[in-house]
């Protein structure tokens, strides 16, 4: 499996997730900037995978600084730092990420410019270092909710690719996998960026896990079949009460899943929680550019100028989700105690 | 506004909706052959347009006898028709069409050839023009389910290009706006033939009608934001009580508008229903050729191999189901008695 970033002796590379998976490439950002920007145009992806990104983004920033001028460098450090918070407003984890890297820096802030750079650096490959192993232990416990033989649905991508490896909601499904579970993926293409049919039916195919790619609004249509056993997705926030913002898309597989008696479970890293939103209702949801919707591949499916809304996420109420797993365990509701201490 | 379907001297013309927003460019069939290749290729599409192809495809078929010889024109009218007949299997109004053709065909079976064509020809231009009749019916009945100001969702295209003119879903929504209402319409794009995107939007935008494009996976989470007032959809099939065939992600937001207290609406001509049906267990759902998911405009968005499951249509049960308009009125649960005498 490539990895979905890496640090590359200053630089950052990243796997161009817009061209997966007709094209494995790789975009190399030199500068906070190309990374802010990668992030933006959705080079990289996924709210763990963004938060690494921001985190080397950082340290690409400070090392472009030329030398401590006292009050310059704090000034300049926010000046990077804005820059690369202002990318994507959903996913708490970019902001969850860039907050520890300024704590790093306040921490090292009396060492000097080259020593300042070597800690930054440790802290952006630790950040990346941990979210493989949460991913892990997000594995080791959610497999327990997948049974032998299970078809589960998930949306958009929580896989490798929107982390630092192994995934959240794709976590949990190989690591059912690795314990000899039989598991068969139902994947939605997830419109309008294409997410399940590009990167997930990608990633699981390169596993050997089975995986059938379906359109979004056939997920329910299955369901009432019987066909799904169970809906599996990840989180870019989550508010204290349980409310989860995940891809456009989510809302609805959740409602269809209450309705058709089929368990709904969200598979996120603890730093997605943003314990300072009481619920839902507060989480910025970002609307994207319109040709996203106009158009696919570059290619226009409707008119020019057609009127579009284009959000990116929305927000599940808890009422809906039937478990969330995080690296500390399993939380059932209520959410509101059960996401401090898991089962 | 073009015409769908057109007869125009020994051929039928239609307008190619693969091709729509992009090329309006006309289809000629000159034999029935070709009438139903391009009811499978979907070069025409909605169940009373393809009822309508087919009623004229069966025309074609006849005029290429050369001479009655008795039995033999039997054994060719049967060979024309079920090839007419196996084209698509969910729509009604397809072989409502075919069976009204052959008890013209019936009736004017002594007539000799000449005499059998002309009262043919007759038949299927009655077909068309009743329908488009009967759409402006369902107009008039549906317009008093459209409040002035509201944001109508619709999904697939049930408008004029689905019907000999006016269309059914679209008909009310054109009826409510003839008669001074404002509407606005989210149309969702329907993957993966994108009838909404590339069909709905255009025939809205013609006749100046305000039109919103989304994708099918944030149809829910606009209900759930309060705005969307009511769904509107035309059906491929009705069962006696009422449970309806309809393009794939319809029963996604049948259970979505329940949820959110949001109506959900039906319109269709009387010729959907199948009271031979009990209920929509019984409806054949068409599968269609996995690469309409795996490719979108002829270009590839997952792997060449990717399996893919590719219902064309999904049933909703009549619970879900506010109302059904038809060209006899607003027909309301329970539907087994409404649905032979509305209000």
């Amino acid at each position: 499996m490539l990895p979905t970033i890496a640090w590359r002796g200053r630089s950052v590379l990243m796997i161009d997730q817009r061209k997966l998976p007709g094209q494995e490439t790789y975009v190399r950002c030199r500068t906070y900037i190309q990374v802010a920007q990668a992030i933006e145009k959705m080079v990289i992806r996924g709210a763990p995978a963004i938060g690494i990104a921001a985190a080397y983004g950082l340290v690409l920033g400070v090392m472009s600084l030329s030398a401590d001028t006292g009050r310059s460098i704090d000034r300049d450090f926010e000046r990077i730092y804005v820059r690369l918070e202002r990318t994507r407003p959903t996913a708490r984890n970019l902001f969850w990420a860039l907050e520890r890297m300024r704590a790093a820096f306040e921490r090292n802030r009396g060492q000097g410019l080259r020593g300042l750079r070597a800690a930054l650096l440790e802290e952006a490959k630790a950040i990346e270092l941990e979210d493989a192993e949460t991913n892990k232990a997000i594995g080791r416990h959610g497999r327990a909710l997948i049974r032998d033989g299970m078809t589960v649905l998930t949306h958009c991508n929580a896989g490798a690719l929107a982390t630092a490896a192994y995934g959240t909601a794709l976590g949990i499904i190989r690591a059912a996998v690795e314990e000899g579970k039989t598991v068969r993926v139902f994947a939605d293409e997830t419109r309008p960026f294409l997410q399940g049919a590009r990167l997930t039916v990608w990633e699981l195919d390169k596993d050997g896990i089975p995986v059938v790619l379906i359109t979004d609004g056939m997920a329910g249509w299955f369901m009432r079949r019987g066909e799904v056993d169970a809906v599996l997705v990840g989180a870019d926030r989550i508010a204290a009460n349980g409310d989860t913002a995940n891809k456009i898309g989510t809302y609805a597989l959740a409602v269809l899943a209450k309705e058709n008696g089929v368990p709904f479970y969200v598979a996120a890293p603890t730093n997605t929680i943003d314990f300072a939103l009481a619920d839902g209702g507060g989480i910025p949801i970002e609307e994207r550019n319109p040709d996203e919707v106009r158009e696919i591949g570059g290619r226009l499916v409707t008119l020019p100028y057609a009127e579009v809304r284009n959000p990116a996420f929305d927000v599940t109420p808890a009422a809906y989700i039937t478990a969330i797993v995080t690296e500390r365990g399993i939380h059932r509701p209520p959410y509101e105690t059960s996401l401090k201490s898991p089962d």
